[in-house]
């Protein structure tokens, strides 16, 4: 079976000649000399130090690039999106009009959007290791949580800086990734939502696809463009058929590394629940959407957002739910058991770990509706009540020393805990009513009526009558009461009287009481295992490898092909005059105005976007797509349907990430939109 | 693990004394020297006779019973609220404000209802075998369509006869099942949908309960209300404590026989994304009900079905993850399969049936999208279409033999095929455009917008604009011309040029041809095999026990009893007074304006719902549930939560009936409906 060529890691050093452009590389540790044995090309260290500072991370889960000196930011349009939406009013939607900033003065403040470029790794295994070696359990998340603060802290010398402490190889590894902060993000360009998403959710991790899913940010300090040291050249010809590209970016996460017994939970349980209720949730917003244009516009965002998360969360689960594909991850787990359980010293170090994390997840599944319901539930769905719990959170919290707040609260986290709170994006109140009125709904059905936590939260009212109570009373749309009450702490907090606040008070302890049972019994349980088994690999492997996605930067190789699909060859690019030929006139297959109105003017035979077997997946997003000389052949927008099953394996033959095509960018700007201004810039 | 006590047959004669009360029990074969044995009473024949003549079906898919010598007819609200819907107007909602009928004259008719009188049951296996005797895929399926299309013709001699063949043990046995017919059914009594299903789906399938989940119909005959042989009486004291009692009505289909296989199928495929379809639409129509009332009004009882669909799917789906009850079922089925293959005979007839089985499951696998895409989707969620369906294929297979047509459309089936499509049902042409647009919507996405049907489908439009073309042009609303082009057939369907009967055609050819690909390779495979395996265990354990349930007459054995939850004992019974302290005044807690104003007249002990361990299922709803005398104590309407893994397996410490006690319906409709007539009738 083709889609099992690789499987995590151990395949690939077994069979490695079947498995090339397979990995997401730490740039600490990128395995040049194999890129050149296989694709003649070996990077030096100054090209991926420039690779590194040209690439950006958007805090709230995408990634970009620089691409002029100016602080020019490249993304998918899909990144930017909830900005556009917040930009707008209902007199000026640019989510459906678009948005082209003529002069660096019309560039729009996005107000939830942040910018992160890597300036530094450290390797801070040791330290780390040392503070919780001979430990297990609750005492060995404290002390890691403390140690991981302190070198947090220390390192984040100022509001400019974000410091993270990455677990890498399942705890094998820590680094220590230290950020530069762009908090002053303006909006540039973003085309309409009807080209950036042409073909909708149908066409969504599908190929061909003829989307412009891309959008420029700047970023500011001091009230002007800044100036950046490093960024991305254009490249004239973009992408080419067979040619070896790069993608840099910040994969979310895989699960390459799992355990089949994790693996197994997902499949059985978290996939299917987590599916069902989110189509519930999209059914609604569908629904909602119908009301109106404004609601219309409203509820776009989350739509995308759950749509795209049903999709892929289905892709996880039917990958999971593949015999051929579960029994080869069964194979590859059997082997390194039988290789440990051969070697008496390894079967004493190791030999119990993967049964420790059966029986973690047999406890997860008992607790799971309790932690859902009680502390993962973000808001029952209400942005106001997150923010409220963060107050309340927060005003506990810091009363603490550093090393013994809950992660989130600790020093390093709070330039990101204040971008949440003090986001002043709109809170629209009927969406929030109607998104809170579900997830209440969804709290009684899964703990029942009679459940005394449910009670607390409902005060004897419907869920749609508490919800509507709620965000009607609620004064925390309020972005200046809410700097007023994180700054007074617990007691502004209390004599605050706002109803969200109380009830982020109502359930605080139980919230704090179920969480510290998941962590205690299957969190640590399981870090602590995939740990020796991570460690186990390498005794019995080797350790030249990647380790499982963190949203951290990466990077990955591969070259632009087609792949095969029900028994064709689907080619490598799509060009504009496909775009014309799909157009049917109704969404999500309708053109924009201005994209019809183009139609003469612009070089049909544009590649319009293309696919290369680059190894990513959810977080790579916005990615720069680059040429050996380092130059911009694409940006990174979706994979392919094969992609899906990258979460669990690679496989090179079918699994492809879809781009956007350079020229295509240069043609829409310079043709479509008559951005010359930008067309410049980017290829000054 | 209690659960597991029991799981299908083989098992249950291995440690029988584990398991009492399990079954769902052919009135032809009934075990009365083991009830006897178990309980000390042994029924008569008369006794069962007077039972089954006493037990009514309701066509559409419930339970119901004779409860007066004038046809009065017991059954759930809950099988009767699409009827209730249809009589109601936007002026007169009698979902929310019950109905009555002070004399027969206000007797209402049930324009979809029908009510079915199994009369007689013959043993026609013999017939069936040699019909198909040494024949498989194709030939299976014809030869035995043929021979049960004879069998039923010959047997359904007038408009009021049914037949239908039925196929037991998977096919080890054929029964031939003669109902008498009452096309003419009345609504008599209903009670408003807060006290019927109070509670709503948060209680749905939970104990304690309080509903007065009941309705009466009457069913009338040349413009009378009929008179019947045989009716149950009406029991004094209702349910108590540890008494035996017997629920007889038409569980309607168990998985305890099927093959781990056809479990992985369900548990991998059918189930999830079932589950994510229906949880999708149930967001939408959840928030179409708030366009306004009468949007509420015409989706309440879809969304009922979709809410309790969910519920019992999502139950089967967890027993099938729960690795325990998975790996007995695993160990039985290995039992079987090494008692065969440890004996040549067996092994050489048997042996191979399990591989073939699983082999058609993989097939399934691959044709499953285009099989529900194409000919499961019943109408693309539209009424409309699905009789424009009917009458494009009766018109085509009429002009066929009757034994060469799609068995639905065989001459016995024709009442029921008239039934439907001549039901003067209202449509609602909003309801019908939101669930077609949300049909065709899945469609696109499941096959693709490039797939060749769903462009024939959709035609270049958006699946909410092809909705409404569709729904608006079309004619079918009105009973008249279906009349007329049902008499009509082929040209006269032709000639009509409606777009509802122009989509019907344009779809037909491919839908056909997915059919029989899934009846000659995966159907036909699957149900002969099963057929084998059902002889090999027949050969191997024995022969009398109960097939899987089929939507037909069973009876069931069992205690009045509570049990355990949580590591709590849940009591048998709930009162009256309980449900006024559970009233919230809130939905789907808030208790309509008769009870609030009846409560001081009502005697607050009386038993209001109970719990017993007999085996039921789906289908089983609105059964009559009766003493050893024969006497209505009570109504079945529900199970409990542990009740849902009984289509795998039936463990009798948990799993409970849900009843509606005979002395609440009495006190309601003597004190909250002043219903002393129907009282009456009750108690004669």
């Amino acid at each position: 079976m083709r889609r099992l060529a690789t499987l995590g890691l151990c395949s690939l050093f077994i069979t490695s000649a079947a498995h090339a452009d397979e990995g997401m590389w730490l740039f600490n540790d990128f395995p040049a000399e194999r890129l050149s044995r296989e694709h003649g090309f070996s990077p030096s260290a100054e090209w991926l130090e420039h690779v590194r500072l040209s690439s950006v991370r958007l805090a709230q889960g995408c990634s970009g690039s620089f691409v002029s000196k100016t602080g020019l930011v490249m993304t998918n349009h899909h990144c930017v999106q909830a900005c556009v939406e917040q930009i707008s009013t209902k007199e000026k939607n640019y989510v459906e009009r678009g948005f082209l900033a003529k002069s660096s003065a019309e560039e729009r403040q996005c107000p939830a959007l942040e910018v992160n470029q890597l300036v530094a790794i450290t390797d801070v295994t040791e330290a780390v290791h040392k503070a919780t070696e001979g430990l297990s359990g609750e005492k060995y998340v404290e002390a890691r949580t403390a140690e991981t603060s302190k070198l947090e802290k220390a390192c984040a010398t100022s509001d400019e800086r974000r410091c993270d402490v990455v677990s890498l190889y399942s705890g094998q590894r820590y680094h220590l990734y230290e950020y530069r902060r762009f908090q002053d993000v303006r909006l540039v360009f973003a085309p309409e939502i009807d080209i950036a998403f042409f073909g909708g959710d149908p066409d969504n991790f599908n190929f061909p696809r003829f989307n412009l899913d891309v959008a420029f940010l700047r970023v500011w300090q001091k009230g002007q463009p800044s100036r950046v040291d490093h960024h991305f050249a254009w490249s004239t010809a973009g992408a080419k058929r067979g040619e070896l590209v790069f993608v840099s970016g910040h994969p979310g996460s895989t699960s390459r590394l799992k355990s089949i017994a994790e693996l197994a939970y997902q499949r059985d349980v978290a996939l299917p629940e987590r599916l069902i209720q989110l189509s519930e949730l999209r059914g609604v917003l569908t629904e909602f959407s119908r009301r109106g244009p404004e609601q219309a516009r409203t509820a776009k965002t989350p739509l995308f957002y759950i749509e795209n998360a049903v999709k892929a969360l289905r892709g996880r689960h039917q990958a999971l739910v593949d015999q051929m594909f579960m029994s080869q991850l069964e194979t590859t787990e059997a082997a390194l058991r039988s290789a440990v359980a051969s070697d008496p010293a390894l079967d004493q170090k190791y030999g119990g770990a993967w049964e420790h994390i059966a029986r973690a997840q047999d406890r997860l599944r008992t607790i799971r509706k309790d932690l859902a319901a009680k502390e993962q539930h973000r808001g029952f769905g209400s942005q106001l009540l997150r923010i409220a719990i963060g107050l309340v959170r927060y005003g506990d919290e810091r009363q603490k020393p550093n090393e013994a707040r809950l992660p989130e609260y600790g020093d390093a986290k709070l330039p990101a805990l204040k971008a949440q709170l003090f986001s002043p994006a709109p809170i629209y109140p009927e969406l929030e009513i109607t998104m809170m009125t579900f997830a209440l709904t969804k709290l009684q059905e899964e703990l029942g009526p009679d459940d005394p936590f449910v009670r607390l939260v409902l005060d004897k009212r419907s869920p749609q009558g508490r919800a509507k109570e709620l965000i009607k009373a609620s004064k925390l749309a309020d972005v200046g009461l809410r700097k007023k009450l994180f700054e007074g702490g617990a007691p502004a907090v209390e004599a605050a009287k706002d109803p969200m606040l109380a009830l982020a008070r109502l359930i605080d302890a139980e919230a704090r009481k179920i969480r510290k049972v998941y962590e205690d019994e299957v969190e640590s349980v399981v870090q602590k295992n995939n740990e020796l088994i991570a460690q186990a690999r390498f005794d019995v492997y080797g350790t030249s490898t990647y380790p499982d996605a963190t949203f951290t930067l990466r990077l990955s190789f591969g070259t632009v092909q087609g792949f095969p699909h029900r028994g064709e060859r689907v080619g490598a690019f799509t060009r504009i005059k496909g775009l014309y030929a799909r157009a049917t006139g109704e969404a999500p297959f309708a053109l924009p105005l201005s994209w019809r109105r183009a139609k003469d003017r612009l070089t049909m035979n544009t590649p319009m976007n293309f696919v290369s077997n680059n190894d990513i997946i959810g977080g790579n997003s916005g990615s720069p797509i680059i040429n050996k000389d380092g130059e911009i052949v694409g940006v990174v927008f979706d994979g392919n349907i094969y992609s899906l099953g990258g979460e669990f394996g690679f496989d090179g033959s079918t699994n492809r990430a879809v781009s956007v095509h350079s020229s295509a960018i240069i043609e829409a700007l310079d043709k479509v939109y008559g951005a010359r201004g930008l067309v410049k810039e980017l290829r000054r």
